[in-house]
C-alpha cells in the first residue's frame, strides 16, 4: 500500500501517445509482468490496438485474451480493416462468438457499448438458490462484469425482472425470486443512441441498464462507467463544434496535421466566404454616403460588430448546453425566445449607454477627431448597439433550435457562425441607423 | 411491464421547473402514493428542497426520511440557510449524524459527494463469514448503496483492502478475506477536487472510489453515477465560460433574470471596453493615411478581423478540451505551440489565397470600386490574413495555458475574449502591412 512509491501507469499511458511506435514497444518490454499488465489496461483502445499489432504472435494472443469482450470490441474497432480477422482469431471460441455479436452494433449506440457478462437468475429459483447460482457464475466463464444488478430471465432469455443485490440479500432465503424482483425494468433498445442512453442513466440514477431486442430478449448490459466516457466524449464533440470546427474523431494530440487542417479549414473557409458579404455591405454604403461620414462611422465598426457576436455567443452557448443536458427541448423555443428578448433589451441598453459615453469621451477628451457631429454620431452608435445586441441575442438563442428542427446538431450554432451571421446584420443596422440619424 | 402506458416521471419532473410553487404543490398532491414517490425521486435537489418547504410538517418528515443520506445533504445544501436546522430535525438520529458529518465537506470535493453507506468486512473473516455478514448489513440501517466493492477495514476503521463481489464469490468459503483481498487500493483524500476525482474514475475504470482521511480511515465512498453528473456539470461550466459568460450556478431555466444579466453583462462590458482599442487604432491610422486609402481598406476590416477570431476560437476550444480531459498538461505547451504554428501557417495560407481571389474578383467583376490600386490592395489583404490567422491561432492556443499557469480556469479563454484580443492586433497588422505595401 505504498501510495507514494507507486508508479502512475495511467500517466505513463498518457505519455505513450507522444512516443514513436518503436520506442513504445521497447518501453513496454522493459516493464515487469505486473507493471505491464497495469500499463496495458490503462492504455486506450487505439494504443492497445497499435501495441498488439507490434508484438509477436504469442504475446499478442496472451494480451488479447486478458481483455474482457467489450474491450476487445473497442480494440478491434480501433484497428485497421485488414487486421480485424487476425485479432478475432486470437480469441478463444466462446469469447470470439461474444465479440462477433457485439461487433454488429455501431460504436455509438447502446448495443455497441454493452457487455454480455451480466449476472442472471431464473424467476422460479429461491433466494438461496439464486445466491448459490450467482456464486457458480462468478467462477464460470460468464464472469459477470457487475453483479450489482441481477437480471431475471425466463426460458426464452426474455427479461422479466431485475433485483439489486441488496434486495436479494435482504430477502428470506426460501422466497422465490419472482416474488421479490422488480418487474418495471428500465431497459434500452439495442439501437438507442448513446446520448439518449446517457440521459436514461442520469434520469434514473442507474449503475447499469439492460439492453433488449424487440422481443425483450436480454442482449447485454451497459454499465455506468462507460457512460462517463460517453458524456465526456459528447461534451468534447459539442465543444469542438461550438468552437467552429468539425468534431475530431480522435484526441487532439493524436489527430494528424492533414486531418486537423481539414476539420478546421472547412469551417474557416465557409465562414470566410460568408464574411464576403460584409465587404459588399460597406461598399454599397460607401457609394451612398459622404466620405467623411464613412470615415467617422468606420471607427466604431469593430466595436459594434463584436458586441453582436459576443452577445450571440453567450446566448447560443446557454441554449446549446441546455439542449444537450435535456433541460430545454425544441418545444421550449418560445419560452427561451421571450427570455432572450428581455435579455437582449437589458444587455443592449447597457452597452448602448457605454457606447454613448465612449463616443462623447472620444470627443471631449480628444481621443479621436470625428469628421461629423459627435452628438449625432453618439446617438447612431448607441442606437445601433441596442439593436445589434438584441439581434445577436436572438440569432444566438434561436439558431440552435433551428438546427435541431432541421435534424442537425444544435452545437453547430458555433460562436464563429453566430458572430458571422450577426456581423453582416450589424453593419446593415449600423449604416441604416446612421443614415437616418446623421444625414 | 407496460412500457408504453408508463408515465415518464423524469419528464414530468423537468416540466416542474416551469411551474409556479403553488401549482407545483397542488400538482404533487394529485399523484397517488407510488407516483408521488417516483416523481419525488426524479426531482433534482433544488426542486426537492422547494417542495419540502411547501409541504406540511408530517409529510415533510415522511419525504425527508425516504431520501438516502447523501441526497439529504444535497437537499440541505440547496435550501436557504435558515431552513437547514429544521430539515436536519426531520431526520432520525442515526441519519442526522451521518448527514451532519457529510455537510462538513464542500459540495465540489470528494467528501461532499460521498455516501457513508458502503459494504464492509474484517480481514480475519472467512469468505463464508463475510458473505453472511454482508447479508446482515443489507437488512440493517447501514443499507450499503453499492455492494459491488466490499471494503476491508481493520479495528481502527482503516482501509486495508478491497474485494470485488466477484472475487468474494469466486473464492473458497473457508479462506480468510485477508488472503484474497487486493491491498493496492485506489482511494481519494477527503478534500480531492471533484474534477480530479472524475479523472481518477476514468483512468482506472472504477465503479466506486473509497474516500479516506490522512490516517487511511475510511470516511465513505463515491459511486460512479455521481461522477456522470460531475462530468456533465463541469462540461457545462466550461461551455459557459468558453461562450463568454460566467458559469451559471443553476440551470438556464431556473436562473433569474437579474442573475443572468449579471453573469452575461459583466463579461460583455469588459469585452466592450477592451474593444475601445479598435476605435483608437483606426483613428490613429486615419490621421496618417490618405482618406481614399482608408476607405478602400475599410471594406475588408470585418473579413480580416473575423478570420483571426475564428481561427483563434478553433485553437482555444481544442486546447481547452484537451486540458479538461487531461490529455494535455501545462508542460505540453511547447508541443502544442509548435503544432499550432504549423496549423496557423497552413490555414493562414489558405485564407490568404481566398482573400486575394476575393479582392481581385471584386475588381474584375465590379463588385466594389477600390479607390486605390487593386493589386497592392490584394497583396495587403492577403499578407494580413496570413499573419492575422497565425496570430489568432497562437493567442487561441496559448491563452488557455497562460490562464492555467496563473491559476485561472483555462476555459475562460473564451471565443469572445480570444476574438477581442485578436481584433485589436488584426487591425494593427492590417494597417501596418497596408502602409508598407500601398504607400
Amino acid at each position: 500500500m505504498s501510495e507514494t512509491a507507486r508508479i502512475d501507469y495511467a500517466e505513463l499511458a498518457e505519455a505513450w501517445a507522444l512516443l514513436g511506435l518503436v520506442d513504445r514497444v521497447a518501453g513496454f518490454k522493459l516493464l515487469d509482468a505486473d507493471e505491464a499488465e497495469e500499463f496495458f489496461f490503462d492504455l486506450d483502445a487505439t494504443d492497445q490496438a497499435e501495441l498488439l499489432s507490434a508484438l509477436p504472435l504469442v504475446e499478442r494472443r496472451r494480451w488479447a485474451r486478458l481483455l474482457p469482450p467489450d474491450d476487445v470490441v473497442d480494440v478491434i474497432q480501433a484497428s485497421s480493416e485488414d487486421q480485424r480477422p487476425q485479432l478475432l482469431d486470437l480469441l478463444d471460441e466462446y469469447t470470439r462468438k461474444e465479440v462477433a455479436a457485439l461487433l454488429a452494433y455501431a460504436e455509438d449506440e447502446a448495443g455497441g457499448l454493452m457487455s454480455s457478462r451480466y449476472a442472471r437468475v431464473r424467476p422460479e429459483m429461491t433466494v438461496d438458490e439464486a445466491i448459490a447460482y450467482l456464486r457458480r457464475q462468478a467462477v464460470s466463464n460468464i464472469q459477470p462484469e457487475t453483479i450489482y444488478y441481477v437480471y431475471v430471465l425466463d426460458a426464452q432469455q426474455r427479461l422479466t425482472g431485475v433485483l439489486s443485490f441488496r434486495q436479494l440479500f435482504a430477502a428470506p432465503g426460501t422466497r422465490p425470486v419472482s416474488e421479490i424482483m422488480v418487474t418495471d425494468v428500465v431497459a434500452a433498445p439495442e439501437a438507442m443512441d448513446q446520448e439518449a442512453l446517457a440521459r436514461l442513466f442520469q434520469e434514473h440514477d442507474l449503475l447499469a441498464v439492460p439492453v433488449i431486442d424487440e422481443n425483450r430478449v436480454l442482449k447485454g448490459i451497459v454499465t455506468v462507467d462507460d457512460i462517463v466516457d460517453v458524456v465526456e466524449q459528447e461534451a468534447t464533440e459539442d465543444a469542438h463544434k461550438f468552437g467552429g470546427l468539425e468534431a475530431l474523431d480522435d484526441t487532439y494530440l493524436r489527430t494528424r496535421y492533414l486531418s486537423l487542417v481539414r476539420k478546421r479549414g472547412g469551417w474557416l473557409a465557409i465562414l470566410f466566404v460568408a464574411q464576403f458579404a460584409t465587404a459588399s455591405v460597406i461598399a454599397w454604403f460607401t457609394t451612398r454616403m459622404l466620405d467623411i461620414v464613412m470615415l467617422s462611422l468606420m471607427l466604431f465598426i469593430p466595436l459594434i460588430m463584436s458586441s453582436g457576436g459576443n452577445s450571440g455567443s453567450q446566448a447560443s452557448t446557454l441554449v446549446i448546453r441546455s439542449i444537450a443536458t435535456g433541460e430545454v427541448r425544441l418545444r421550449d423555443w418560445w419560452f427561451v425566445a421571450r427570455r432572450e428578448i428581455m435579455m437582449g433589451l437589458m444587455l443592449g441598453t447597457g452597452l448602448a449607454v457605454l457606447g454613448l459615453v465612449r463616443v462623447l469621451a472620444g470627443h471631449y477628451f480628444g481621443i479621436e477627431t470625428y469628421q461629423t457631429g459627435f452628438i449625432r454620431l453618439g446617438i447612431a452608435v448607441s442606437l445601433s448597439l441596442l439593436v445589434v445586441v438584441m439581434w445577436g441575442t436572438m440569432v444566438g438563442s434561436m439558431l440552435p433550435f433551428l438546427l435541431q428542427r432541421l435534424g442537425l446538431d444544435p452545437a453547430s450554432a458555433s460562436a464563429p457562425l453566430v458572430a458571422t451571421l450577426s456581423d453582416v446584420m450589424a453593419l446593415l443596422i449600423y449604416f441604416t441607423v446612421a443614415t437616418m440619424v446623421i444625414l
